[in-house]
């Protein structure tokens, strides 16, 4: 969860129109763009603002430069009963990917597992919307992503893994269902953008420096991530191994080996690769989806009661000196949305002055005022 | 990786051979005592020296109480063409979890997929032995387990989620294969121990007081969790949210929901449950099991030469200050196993007097001298 500035609250459905209308004037079709809105906007709701409408200059960039193909032609490169491997065509990774969980919900619907990957994407907005398909199906649903390189292995000094998110959700009956919906790293970079604007300091074991070594000052780790010096963020479990650093580096090297390895996508890739003549090359991320049917292992209802049974127990448990709640994954961001239907989307207002810049330079209706 | 303090060398396959004798001597069919002696003996060889042999007496005791059925009458409960969960029986958690593991490779050769779940069963061993296994079909292994309760969760006080490990297999093509095998929490109860024994602090983060607070000492959180005073061991990424405690926690949560809620096991089970007479009864652990065909994706040599590249990709990577090697999960159990079986397996004095005393006690034959 992160800290929002507010300065503008707007309607989430006037803000995904306005989106949609962008991607279309940028030649994505219909369907297309409103997936895509969609899913910046979501992650806008549930709180998560640094995936949300606040990357639309980054996709209006990359449809303009060509790195992303607006009108892609989805390929399916071989397909089983129950898994399928689709190539993008570096079209934006959000149509495509509401399209592969969707595979893998059918999949799953007939035969009980679906496992889709995809290569030759983009970064394809919260990992969490796409487990979240599979709630109403009364299915698990798995995403998986990885990212541009930002993080450094254990006892490594470079940068060779992404943020490489997990993301799984599970359905409950009357409880919240959880939505775990994690990087693999501690924090991710934005974060770190966030303690250097306020000029504060960060907890050693965040990230290091270009020696590999954990450092406490988050300008330097971004200076020497822009310009490739050495350093960037530690996986979960922070540095060397006392702590469990090994661990989220497996975790994180899992999701590559998934996503990048497995797909046919990039792996290890370079931050926004170029080609000889420093045009913008598409960034081939690759991605895995997974369904599982529940009444394939118990019935719905009892599952669900169970379920129900396991989070109550969770927040029923008694609580750490000075604490009040323990929270079950996905219910700090079901709350957000709630709040955020009901009082507006918070935008930033650098953001907002950036949604009115597109709107002007691309000739689309900007539908908000500024106060 | 634990240390062990050697005082013995044995053979391996002698090790094997005594174990599969003791189990035979309890009740339990030839073959499913050998696939219990042989995950034990394999835990040892990788240097998982807590998941060994060390571990004979309790499935002796379990044996021996009627906790564990030594011929149970494991059940399919449902199947599907991808999918199946199965109930124990009360067994060891060894036998059913190979079968139930060659079930997950069967479908997925088939279909492309496979997932099996376990119920009423008891502990499996190491993680990664099962996730190994399908290595040599080509296919991508997944383990995964519920184990008795030890880990609180975010701003909780009490135990209620176990170390709960994930294990994935993936092999590579002429480099080893990636074998992730690891607990949720930051280190395992055994950690604490030794700690404990050479009276050493731990680091602050690795477990809570009864409070729920972090603490260094290792007797007092052992203490209270004997005791079920609070407090216990933290997960991945430690206390709180800042260092990402939030998601060990969601992680070791997630393997509760797989591996207790949808295989109908327990969850968020008490330890050593007994009945109202103070009998051991059986400790309903559940397990969760995958297969996935690499076929189903790419082409195997395709594959494995990417897998090859991109571990080469780290080995050959910048090393942080101080350090001489970056480690890919699985190198460091693989060549321990060379080690091991050069030299023997290393059995401290503890762990082979009580082998001994079990023969003894069993009338089983005790291959080894003390030197």
């Amino acid at each position: 969860m992160e800290e929002v500035e507010t300065t503008y609250r707007v309607s989430a459905d006037t803000l995904r129109d306005f989106c949609t209308q962008v991607f279309m004037r940028l030649g994505v079709p219909e369907e297309d763009a409103q997936v895509t809105a969609d899913v910046l906007v979501e992650a806008d709701l549930r709180g998560v603002a640094s995936h949300g409408v606040a990357r639309l200059r980054r996709y209006v960039s990359g449809l303009q430069t060509g790195m992303m193909n607006p009108r892609p032609a989805v390929q399916v490169l071989v397909e089983t009963p129950t898994t399928a491997a689709l190539d993008a065509d570096a079209g934006l990774g959000q149509p495509v990917s509401y399209r592969a969980m969707l595979m893998a919900i059918e999949k799953a619907r007939e035969l009980g597992v679906g496992l889709v990957t995809v290569r030759n994407s983009n970064h394809y907005g919260i990992a969490g919307y796409y487990a979240m398909m599979a709630l109403e199906e009364d299915m698990i649903g798995m995403s998986m992503t990885n990212t541009d390189v930002l993080a450094v292995p254990t006892f490594g000094r470079d940068a060779l893994l992404g943020t490489n998110p997990i993301a799984v959700a599970i359905p409950a009956g009357e409880e919240l269902p959880y939505v775990l919906d994690m990087a693999t790293t501690i924090v991710p970079r934005g974060k770190l953008e966030v303690y250097h604007r306020l000029g504060k300091k960060i907890p050693l074991g965040w990230a290091t420096d270009e020696e590999g070594v954990a450092t406490d000052d988050p300008g330097r780790v971004l200076h020497n991530l822009t310009h490739q010096l050495g350093g960037g963020l530690l996986p979960l479990g922070g540095e060397g191994e006392l702590m469990g650093g090994h661990k989220g580096y497996g975790l994180a090297l899992l999701v590559e080996l998934l996503c990048g390895v497995l797909s046919g996508a990039a792996y290890m890739n370079l931050t926004y690769p170029k080609d000889e003549k420093g045009r913008p090359l598409p960034s081939n991320i690759g991605h895995i989806f997974g369904a599982v049917r529940i009444d394939a292992f118990m019935p719905v209802d009892e599952f669900k009661a169970r379920m129900d049974d396991a989070i109550r127990r969770l927040h029923n448990s008694a609580k750490a000196k000075g604490q009040t709640r323990i929270w079950v994954h996905g219910e700090k961001e079901f709350e957000q949305t709630e709040q955020n239907l009901a009082a507006g989307v918070p935008l930033h207002f650098k953001v907002f002055n950036d949604l009115q810049a597109i709107a002007q330079e691309l000739d689309v209706p900007f539908p908000f005022e500024a106060e």
